[in-house]
């Protein structure tokens, strides 16, 4: 098994095929990980999401430094990680065009199977929901393979 | 879709079934997401691993605040999470004890497919890798199901 680095570009590919990863936020250094779905916005390369008000976000109002990890796993010798750090940045009511944008993005999706999103669908939750960004700063990504290419 | 909290056991038996997870860690508040393979000791009870020195141990040596999240996902409506906040403890050779239990416990598994461990098979990495535990100081999880229970 040879592991493979990833071009910005093979990175850009598997951000825009996979829809859920898992998203890191730290506190005082004590890191959180929680499970997010999210659509890449290639054009201002950031991972949009939606989240209905908890920890996570709470956490990232005030250290919007992140890490979101993304990977496709077949087995033991045959999977893909590509992993994002980023910059979180919430979207409020007044950024009509980015929220408009983010919106429609995430409504290409059949399905957002966030959690959060299947908790707040009856209660009064949705309300409080946010939509934000995560700026990508940097990515990288690894990649087994059979051979070398 | 009603979203349950799980019990401390029932957190404990999705950590002795399941053997890989997502281990964040940080510094300057600046979050960090690998896939790690691990073996739930519940009398110890900590999460012991096996990894070669990079920048996954190299944070947490600094700071020893890591987040574990293990997760079985079979569709976005049928889906467990456990989520472990942790100290990280590098288990020095001085400490033969515990290193043969770490062993002992990582040998009763067929294979560790850790990427760093598959990248250090054939290499002088190997003689640098460590073995820890993660000590859990609490774990919480959550389950879906289509009834109340």
């Amino acid at each position: 098994m040879i592991v493979h680095e990833l071009t910005r570009d093979e990175c850009d590919g598997v951000l825009a095929r996979m829809h859920v990863g898992r998203l890191a936020c730290a506190l005082m250094n004590q890191p959180y990980i929680v499970p997010v779905s999210f659509v890449f916005d290639s054009v201002e390369r950031s991972l949009v999401g939606f989240s209905t008000v908890g920890r996570k976000i709470e956490w990232m109002r005030v250290n919007p430094k992140v890490c979101v990890a993304i990977d496709e796993i077949a087995d033991e010798r045959h999977w893909t990680t590509v992993v994002v750090n980023g910059v979180y940045h919430e979207i409020a009511g007044a950024d009509a065009g980015l929220l408009a944008r983010a919106q429609e993005l995430l409504q290409k999706r059949a399905s957002w199977w966030l959690p959060a999103t299947a908790r707040a669908a009856h209660s009064a939750e949705r309300d409080a929901a946010v939509f934000y960004r995560v700026l990508i700063r940097d990515v990288t990504g690894r990649r087994t393979s059979d051979t070398l290419r």
